[in-house]
């Protein structure tokens, strides 16, 4: 594999970040940051929202980080794992990076070069760097992950998500063997790593004993490299996206059959142990009050669409909480799910926020933290979230969010309402569901649609004639998106069509 | 108003109580036991639940309370205001008292001289009872709470809701004027008032206006109330059954427009209020650590069968939180709804309880509390659960709930599974709304229908077709109820006919 043209461009990247200070890595006050990314793990499925014991999966390690951190209720994401990674490593609307479908192994569309990520930001200010896990921004030297910024990179390919792993079977299934099962591990989907600026190494073939086993070796990676840098006295920045909830759900061995829900609830709960493992190390390894810790997922659950995994008794289904729809559609169900922040020194214990807070806004708000600030020539649309973390501000700085599937501007939220421009369920991954019967039965039928999130969080009764001012300022926050895209045009979204009838999710 | 031959049953039936011990009304270890009960308000409602704030009506005293109390999450009560009420007052389920569904003014099912009720186990044990608020178990001199047991009664029409403060300008708006106005509120539903033993008297016509401003009545005759039993050196039984979320919600003045979300909210929010103003009377009253506090709904919110009352823009409609269906309906949404329980000197704060708690359970809880036992003949379906308060039982003594609407058995739960053996929504009340996507598409229709409401909170996946096994425990609880009711034959159920055609709900 050769380093691209391409991948050099990203190096000049690096310098597009207008560091605000010089970087000393040994500044005391830079904390590090863990950032735990679960998959497809829905608003009403952990212990402090309302799921956990009451889902029949118990969740104990994160009540006890609910209890000493802080706990997002409106924490807003993008509708797929794609748009919602893109949108988190670049603080941007994952539009504007072409990346707003769940990534097609070999499509045209995948994380470019002239992109700045949150591994670049904390590398610009002296950090250590890793992820291990699901990257999902793409295979092509420019757009891996030790191209952005991180130092150590292994996890699953990087183009794919977890259920690569039974790729090969369901060849050997549905094609009868055209092949060596061998051969087929050999090319199938591989367990990769790499280092910054190096080549991308096939380490063994993706299987379903290691989808099982993944999250062991990726949380022994973690703690291996925390420990490195701790020894070293560098900071380090931690990316960890592992597979806790996304299809297929099979737990690792001492997991399997723990819940009372099947698949699903054992993952929800191995997760939990994960959780707690690095909870522990940061204790053990004396990084515990300086270290802020982001435990998060990054879209609604996979639900009724996902029935076909797991079995019928115990279907790979998480639960949205109170709201309407799961992951790959554009409702609340799909882009609003949990989040804690655990941060000794500055975060209250046992808090909770209301404040609209996107995964967006994470870029922007470490860079405040670490003393640099996000690349200024392109727009960037994540807020400054600091002020909530610090508790000195109960709304937060954001007070709308857009939402896009494909090149389609989809919904908008602005406080309490959520304004709906277009067919709801266009991606084809929801389970064409009908509408709320507030839409499905009044008497004008298309759009704009408005429901009141707050009053009605199940998105049943549609408002838009009794409240269509509530739609305008949504509309104008759609009107400012489009003057800046006029000056920053976006490059070309990835193609709907050609999703669906592409093997990734 | 003629004291009856019925109502002097009624206070033989105290004689039934079998004391356990003798009463001393100075007893330190006696507590005061105060019991606020909303009004449809569902599980997703208040903030400790994922409503609140969340929902555009903050609740900070119930927050509050939440964390210096315990919270339940399986809080199990019947479909509608009359069967809970029954059962919450005599510890059974409400087919037991005939009271299987909401009261019908001049209906022939109303609270019998032979019931005996909470009321009457606290006086036995000396304390001093009063109720302020909805009784809803009927108007006959029998049936009122002051033939059962309590000291002072003050409140809305006893076999009425807080609706029937319209009912005079209803009249006037489909009848036109059939009598003056005066002449109207004279003759429709009083406001009144009793002691023990003596006649109801009239105090003032029950309108909107009254309606209004009805729950600072109610919350300072508690207060007052409290105040001479604590002077007197009394221990007190006070069960506050106020307004708080029932249709047609009028807020009082500083409240009107408080929320983001209309009425409802604003209702919701001088609940808080409220809530609060007993919270703080318990302290200056200095009788905070040693009285047992408990807040709880009655039944799941009122949906989309309501949204008449109110406005399209902002309908009286309550959130059941992840689950299912409203008020009328035998599902989890309207069975389950909240619960906290405050007791400084035994209950931890900041607790949460996962055990089954049925509504019926509080009256063996408060026989053991307060040394007293439930009438021994006659099945009591509510269990002691004061190991839960005490946090010495996770799971506490129920693992199975009976649901009745009118003359049928509809559902049972055993543990996680939720068994249904007959329609859904038999109520009329109920939105006649498609039952969800498991039930309606499986190849069988029919029932039973099983769901796992661990794994399905919404229970839209009926699993009958593998899991008819779940049913079986469940059908055991059924035949145990039954060979009960061989021995014990229930009085006649209400006539679900008569029902849908009265103006009660």
């Amino acid at each position: 594999m050769q380093i691209s043209r391409r991948c050099l461009l990203s190096v000049t990247a690096l310098s597009l970040l207008a560091t605000s200070s010089p970087v000393f890595a040994q500044q005391p006050q830079k904390p590090n940051v863990v950032f735990i990314l679960a998959d497809n793990v829905g608003y009403g499925d952990l212990g402090p929202y309302g799921g956990g014991e009451l889902r029949g999966a118990p969740t104990p390690r994160i009540d006890q980080l609910a209890r000493e951190g802080l706990r997002l209720t409106q924490f807003l994401v993008e509708p797929a794992c794609t748009p919602s990674r893109a949108a988190l490593m670049t603080g941007r609307y994952s539009i504007r990076e072409g990346l707003s479908l769940i990534l097609v192994p070999d499509g045209p569309n995948t994380l470019s070069a002239r992109s700045v990520t949150m591994g670049e930001l904390f590398k610009s200010a002296g950090y250590a760097t890793a992820i291990f896990g699901k990257w999902h921004l793409g295979k092509d030297p420019q757009s891996l992950p030790t191209a952005h910024g991180f130092d150590e990179y292994y996890g699953i390919p990087p183009d794919m998500t977890w259920d690569s792993a039974t790729y090969v079977d369901k060849i050997e299934l549905t094609h009868s063997l055209p092949a060596p099962r061998d051969i087929l591990l050999a090319r199938g989907p591989q367990i990769v790593e790499a280092t910054a600026g190096g080549e991308l190494r096939n380490v063994k073939p993706f299987t379903p004993e290691v989808r099982a086993n993944i999250d062991n070796e990726l949380v022994q990676k973690s703690i291996d490299f925390m420990r490195r840098q701790k020894a070293a006295g560098k900071p380090f920045f931690l990316y960890l996206p592992f597979s806790m909830g996304h299809i297929p759900n099979l737990p690792s061995g001492e997991f399997k059959g723990k819940s009372r829900i099947g698949n699903y609830g054992d993952k929800l709960m191995e997760g939990d142990h994960h959780v707690g493992e690095i909870l522990d190390a940061l204790k053990e390894l004396g990084v515990d009050n300086s270290t802020l810790l982001v435990f998060a997922s990054d879209n609604g659950p996979s639900g009724e669409a996902f029935r076909e995994y797991g079995n019928e008794e115990t279907p790979d289904m998480g639960s949205p909480g109170p709201f309407r729809g799961e992951l790959g559609e554009a409702t609340e169900g799909s882009i609003r799910t949990f989040c804690f922040i655990r941060w000794p020194d500055t975060i209250k214990p046992n808090t909770t926020s209301y404040a609209m807070f996107s995964i967006m806004d994470f870029f922007p708000t470490f860079a405040s933290i670490i003393g640099t600030k996000p690349p200024g020539d392109r727009p960037i649309d994540g807020v400054d979230q600091i002020d909530v973390l610090r508790g000195q501000s109960a709304t937060g700085k954001r007070d709308s969010l857009l939402s896009f599937i494909g090149g389609d501007l989809v919904a908008a939220r602005w406080k309490q309402w959520r304004v709906y421009f277009t067919d709801i369920y266009p991606t084809g991954i929801g389970p064409q569901r009908q509408p709320g019967p507030g839409s499905a039965s009044a008497p004008m039928a298309g759009y704009p649609k408005i429901f009141n999130i707050e009053m009605d969080p199940h998105e049943d009764l549609n408002v838009f004639g009794s409240f269509p001012f509530a739609g305008e300022p949504a509309v104008k926050v759609v009107e400012e998106y489009f003057a800046s895209v006029k000056k920053y045009p976006n490059p070309p979204p990835p193609n709907i069509t050609q999703f669906q009838s592409g093997s990734g999710r």
